[in-house]
């Protein structure tokens, strides 16, 4: 390995910096890549129509030669979301832990994914890729068979946290492998990168288990069906939520197309410990007293399609909000989706449940480390440089303060943006120019064909509508055959404001008399003017500003005359004579 | 009075239920109606493109002869926001205190509404309208000279709390006169009216005074230009500011038009009290040195145009964001502005700003009490009758449970909705149907002109943008003259997809002929043809439901005989010969 040293080590995040979402990054060395998770994020408020977002792997494509393989620290969407996209562009080999690579199959398999490499790992186990040997370490989080990534490079060792928390009393499960970092520290850490999530929050995230704790209390005190919604990925919670459905005689059923995929997945991966006869059917569901039931359901988030929306709506086919049921939302809004959440608890309340959510009592904790779980984690590894990683710019600032706090020199820390690329070397951390990154947005099927143009026209026609105004036109001369015609969407009642429209024609009419006049016929002169004309007057009007689309279709005297039959063309010659 | 008691006591919310925002409540005995309250609402996330929500009085106009007039209780926006939209409909006179009354004038300025019966009171004093006896009642809130409202009727006397908090030490001002309270309380109070914002958060929410004292803390230590963002209307934390900056020797420049509006009225008013000398005008700041710099600035929700987000853009002409300046964000983001504040904390980071923010450190506290208070104000008031006001209906239905918990009976609460007719007697209380109420929409100039049918198409082509088919006919024949032509908005980037318009107009042509091998001429039988058609095929595709908008223009024979010239008429004969 002596020879290779001559290389820096390039840290190249594709997505996951500067955002919560997408997460992916590139580490290199000479000829050999590996990638660290590869994660969709879903669209800001301004990407009108989209589904998802992947990221920009534009820079793979090109050095497909040299990647190895995609190391995943966990199996939430925002680390394997992007996987089906990634892998019809470049045919990589997959590797991590079991419950991760259950959830990833499952997703090849909605892409009719196959001769797909994926191999499972587990936590303390080592493999190869390349010139790097990939370590994985038990973590905690709020899905199980988490890990974080340890990756010996040829000039030193680089630790990826992936999503963390440290959980002393985690569910069916070890605790984070404390040891494990604080041996990588102690033999030395080049370089760490660390979850920024939860920065902003002082103190240590409560343990999973105080949240079974409270389930306990709650169903102890419970006569009337209880619902409980929360992510589906969410194993550990589902895990309590049977616990203490048996602990107090309960049958279970489970609601949600997610959930029931992710409880399914997790119990023949033996994630989930399910005594015999407590899941049934939902259509059991109504055979059952109120004291027996509890409905595990997605919905946390006030999806409008999801589970919990619906029985909320009245629309669910199975299950009806009834008088007295108790509604447990056990998640924290993503956000963005408070309001959402907040109209699914106002109508869960008008139906007559009684609703539990964060803001009245403790039914949730997050998975992610707060200020002093991040301290004795860099604490352990004592890292020489840092890369604060998985956060808006305002949490890797803050984290790498943190940082600096425990003696982490402001020098050693690069917060970076996707695409950059940070050189290290036993010496020296720095960025060194960037790749191509960026956003890649899904909407059907469609990948990367929607873009700022699409979206900026989507905004405006979803803010005030369009006008079109069409006019066909003789092609030999330009004279206008028909029309103007006004065709509106979005923008106003058109049948109350028919005055409007009426005066829009004439103003319109004004604006092509004068091109007639200057002898005007080029098609975007004309259009043109019809839109400066129309769009003064309407803001004049009514300070709005429509999208306004002026066609002009052109007539063939040809054409004309090929579909007309020649008495026609007879009749059109007496009306001249 | 002894004739009048025949009535019931009517009350009639027009909004402010099951919603933060447009508050406004009817109050009718016989023939005598007033108003309290006159709010606005922003728009919900799927009125696009709406600027602002006013309450449907319709209910008003009808009874116009009745009312007497409308009482305010303070001079935020979602109380008096829709006071000049009602005027333009029915002339009637104003009641409130004077700050109340500044801020309702400069909006009527804004809309050149004379002619307004502007009625200046203040807290103690009562007022006759009609068969009600009105009195102010001091009361403390995130906006000076704030005021409860009881209204002795014939029958008994209800109280409105307005938006209330109760802070023992506010600024500038007085303890909210709780003996008032009492004292009614003590009279007999038939029906309460009390402001549910705060019910689901235990304890009480800390004085005003809190911030004034972080304020002095962050400015001790600070040697960086401070520049501190507030809603404009929270003249009581602008003092604060204010006294920080004279403390520690700084200057106060201030930034946004609603700040300096707010400022300036206050100031006329006798709200503000500033040493000469101390604000200067924002041009003065680059001669100042950084630890003489106070900018107080509007923009702490975020809003893209405002002065704060200008800045973290560097699109403000005044003040730049340089390294080490302090932000202070002293306010909370309001449910659904999460996403854009954290995109200004983001901004003002990456331009080298620290920013102090709710979720590190506490600036800011609400204007709202929280359960204890809530529990005081009941228990002072010992109402016979419950209606919580100003909520969500989660938030209305938990301080129902909470008057309940005092002793309130279930049966002597109402939970309703707007609209709702309340019926109270002196023994009993209840709804009796409804009366038009709901959202008008205010879109530019026009005012109710965008119902649902528009907002549904704003919907739509906001998500998948739209497909415009065009096509012009001869009008005796119904034959094809020219198209199908294919324009399209917010769908896909043409240039990059010429083989998907093709092969639609290709589909499209097909469908054409279909129609046309039926004899089908009806144009909405050919329209509904082509969107079919090309709908599937585009789904089929690419997954996407644009908009599909076929036009079809007419042209007439004798239209294009009379642009055409004879010899080309002749031409065209020896074409078909």
């Amino acid at each position: 390995m002596a020879t290779e040293k001559k290389h820096k080590l390039k840290v190249i995040p594709l997505g996951g910096l500067g955002e919560i979402g997408k997460n992916m990054t590139v580490i290199e060395y000479g000829s050999n890549i590996i990638i660290i998770d590869c994660g969709m994020a879903f669209p800001e408020d301004e990407m009108l129509g989209i589904d998802i977002v992947i990221p920009d792997i534009s820079y793979l494509i090109k050095n497909k030669d040299k990647v190895k393989g995609i190391v995943l620290t966990h199996g939430h969407e925002d680390h394997i979301g992007s996987i089906p996209y990634i892998l019809k562009k470049i045919n990589i080999p997959i590797y991590g832990t079991k419950l991760t690579l259950g959830l990833v199959e499952n997703k090849l398999l909605e892409h009719k994914l196959e001769q797909v490499s994926l191999n499972v790992t587990e936590p303390g186990k080592s493999i190869e890729l390349g010139c790097f040997k990939v370590t994985f370490i038990r973590s905690n989080h709020s899905i199980p068979d988490a890990v974080a990534i340890a990756v010996d490079t040829p000039i030193g060792t680089l630790v990826h946290t992936g999503d963390f928390k440290i959980d002393f009393t985690p569910i069916n499960g070890d605790v984070i492998d404390l040891d494990k970092f604080a041996e990588l520290g102690r033999k030395g850490v080049l370089v760490a990168m660390s979850d920024s999530t939860n920065v902003e929050r002082a103190g240590h995230t409560d343990s999973e288990r105080t949240i079974g704790e409270k389930f306990m209390e709650i169903f102890k005190d419970c006569d009337s069906r209880i619902i409980v919604a929360s992510f589906a990925s969410n194993i550990h919670r589902v895990q309590q939520i049977i616990n203490a459905a048996v602990a107090y005689n309960r049958k279970v059923a489970i609601s949600g197309k997610s959930m029931i995929n992710a409880v399914k997945v997790s119990q023949e991966l033996g994630y989930l410990n399910v005594p015999e006869g407590t899941i049934v059917n939902i259509n059991e569901v109504r055979n059952l007293k109120n004291n027996e039931v509890v409905v595990i359901t997605t919905g946390s988030q006030g999806e409008p399609m999801s589970a919990l929306t619906r029985m909320a709506n009245n629309d669910h086919k199975k299950i009806q909000i009834q008088q007295g049921d108790l509604v447990i939302i056990s998640a924290n809004p993503i956000p963005g989706n408070e309001k959402t959440v907040s109209r699914v608890i106002n109508m869960l309340y008008e139906k007559g449940a009684d609703v539990l959510y964060d803001a009245l009592t403790q039914v949730h904790v997050s998975g992610h480390a707060r200020r002093e779980e991040l301290k004795l984690m860099l604490t352990l590894l004592k890292p020489k440089f840092f890369i604060p990683v998985h956060g808006e710019y305002r949490h890797l600032m803050l984290h790498a303060k943190l940082a600096q706090e425990l003696g982490i020199p402001e020098d050693n820390t690069v917060i970076a943006k996707n695409g950059d690329v940070i050189e290290i070397t036993s010496k020296s951390i720095g960025k060194n120019g960037a790749v191509t990154s960026g956003n890649i947005l899904v909407d059907g099927l469609g990948v990367g064909d929607v873009g700022n143009i699409v979206l900026r026209d989507r905004k405006l026609l979803s803010e005030n509508g369009l006008i079109i105004v069409v006019l066909a036109t003789e092609r030999s001369t330009g004279k206008i055959l028909a029309g103007p015609e006004i065709v509106s969407r979005g923008f106003i009642y058109v049948r109350e404001n028919i005055d409007l429209i009426e005066e829009s024609k004439s103003v319109i009419k004004t604006a092509l008399n004068k091109c007639s006049e200057a002898n005007a016929k080029e098609w975007n002169y004309i259009k043109m003017a019809i839109k400066d004309a129309l769009s003064s007057f309407i803001y004049e009007k009514i300070k709005r500003n429509p999208m306004i689309l002026p066609i002009i279709i052109e007539v063939n005297n040809n054409d004309f005359s090929k579909y007309s039959d020649l008495s026609e063309l007879s009749n059109m010659l007496e009306d001249f004579e």
